[in-house]
């Protein structure tokens, strides 16, 4: 099934039930008022919400006109946002950019952050930007919410703890990054609040395109209405989304409704290479980092700049019929 | 006022207002169901509790038995937790103990990590721990909880945003920290769940001990059953919690409920040393690592360990007539 959060005014907005063709909905309201109330009792209101989903899918319910602008993210505020950077090509870049290595255990051991999770931008928000210096970049990623999940649990359970998948804006502020990574207390500043798709979806509802905790499909990430990224989220993934939960609950439990993210989404060229843009044939970039890190490896330094006041950012997912499965993230980049 | 949330089964349990005595409570239900509600409209619901709070006072409603025992933190999660460094003290002994300087900008650009908050720890809740090997270590810190506050709030303005403090036990697994920190990302698994006091008060309820935003007390920390820490919390502060506050509003908005933390309390010897343990006549220490550190500088290698299941920690702050103020936060380390 596809579930969205409609803004109505309240902070955790209203949830309905979307139709997979994403034009209808129909409202969840007598079943659970909020996505956070339906994840804390998912094993007795998933089933339900199933119910609806078949009744809105055969038109069986009245149903009201779905319009992607008036989602909110499907959590406009969540107890948990935690974010991994499983695509390493994307850390070996970096890495290669500043002419460090890769420290080896990052390949067993994944990297993952604890993003602020109080207020979410909604997928159609303009993303407030105080300063152009600091640096604001897009990462298309896909995150995934869970249910309860105990400490310890192994990445093999964890896997069926994945409830719903989303997309992901997870807005950076990299002339912010180093200053504060060099404190040594991880981001905090530099990670303002990030944007998710109009609607998450159920495993079940990728069908094929869902194995080994990977969505097998290309994220589209378009800037300022040229296409950016086409990277493939099943390939270069050192871990999958269960493996993230299962390092996200190694040392404590999470709360149903917590979000992991993916990373920045992050392909190899098929020869090995660094990654092409989409212009040039390849599979561009989810980041603008990325391909900065790029034109300093090739030129010396980088000559695309980051985002300013009215570049416009589109995060989107199509199955294998070219229809969307999540719905567009569309931001514009507005002067705070 | 005081207020806590009592467990009962849910969540994000029942809201009751306490007298200030911590002896009797009055259940909150008809006017915020609970402390998070409260918190998203407090501009309207605030009053109301101030008033059933003087009732409570008065004993003009009927009211229960206040244990503390029954209390889970004052938000059993929450939607923000984040964590500075104010004692500067402290980052002083981490870096002499291992002979690095303190950069310059930790002087005046405050030290904060982005924390779980997706589910805390009662105050009387056992601390889980997977392995002795991760090192387990309590912190002692004063907690802030704000209401709406806008990005980019001056510090002076940020003050008026501070709507309840507590104590807080932030649980730390020094044993994983320095792994995770080379990493780059800043703590994850390494910050565990943190309990929070069984009361938190309006900065009101502090009288002249709240001055610029800080709580001028000391904080009692007992290892153990013996006291180990008695740091004065208004001594030795860097930044006081509205400048912790403005900090993490620097890029984007907090949302009410958010949580802001003082970093553990650290005060220097009154000759300028690096604080001598309480046995010693000094104020001691707030967290095991700085007695390690301070044994580290002086002997070479730290001898006092890190809790291992069984240890106790108890946190608690009274007021001038040595009465609590916030409850007990009491702890003991159980094998997960």
């Amino acid at each position: 099934m596809k579930l969205a959060t409609l803004k109505d005014g309240t902070r955790d907005g209203r949830l309905v039930v979307v139709s997979k063709d994403l034009t209808r909905c129909c409202a969840a309201d007598n079943i659970a008022p909020t996505l956070q109330h339906a994840l804390d009792n998912w094993a007795e209101i998933a089933p339900k919400l199933e119910v609806l989903a078949r009744d809105v899918e055969h038109e069986a319910v009245p149903c009201e006109r779905f319009h992607e602008r008036d989602s909110h993210s499907p959590l406009p505020r969540a107890y948990q946002w935690a974010d991994g950077s499983a695509y390493i090509n994307h850390v070996e870049l970096v890495r290669k950019a500043r002419g460090a290595e890769v420290p080896e255990s990052f390949y067993h051991d994944p990297l993952m952050y604890q993003g602020g999770s109080d207020g979410f931008l909604p997928p159609r928000g303009d993303i407030p930007l105080g300063d152009t210096a600091w640096g604001c970049d897009m990462e298309g990623e896909v995150a995934v919410i869970v249910d309860d999940v105990p400490m310890g649990v192994s990445a093999e359970d964890a896997a069926g703890h994945i409830k719903l998948v989303m997309l992901v804006n997870d807005v950076s502020l990299r002339g912010v990054i180093p200053g504060e990574l060099a404190k040594g207390f991880g981001f905090f500043q530099s990670k303002p609040a990030s944007a998710f798709s109009p609607v998450a979806v159920t495993p079940d509802e990728l069908g094929e395109a869902w194995k080994d905790s990977l969505v097998h499909l290309p994220l589209m990430v378009d800037y300022n209405g040229e296409p950016f990224g086409r990277a493939e989220v099943g390939v270069d993934a050192t871990f999958n989304m269960a493996q993230l939960v299962a390092h996200a609950a190694k040392t404590r439990s999470l709360c149903a409704g917590s979000i992991i993210g993916s990373g920045t989404i992050s392909n190899r060229d098929p020869d090995g290479g660094a990654g092409k843009p989409v212009a040039d044939g390849g599979l561009g970039y989810s980041c603008i980092a990325e391909i900065r890190m790029i034109e300093t490896i090739r030129d010396g330094e980088p000559t695309t700049r980051f985002m300013a006041p009215g570049d416009t950012v589109r995060v989107e997912m199509r199955d294998a019929d070219n229809h969307s499965i999540f719905g567009a993230i569309e931001q514009k980049v507005v002067q705070a």
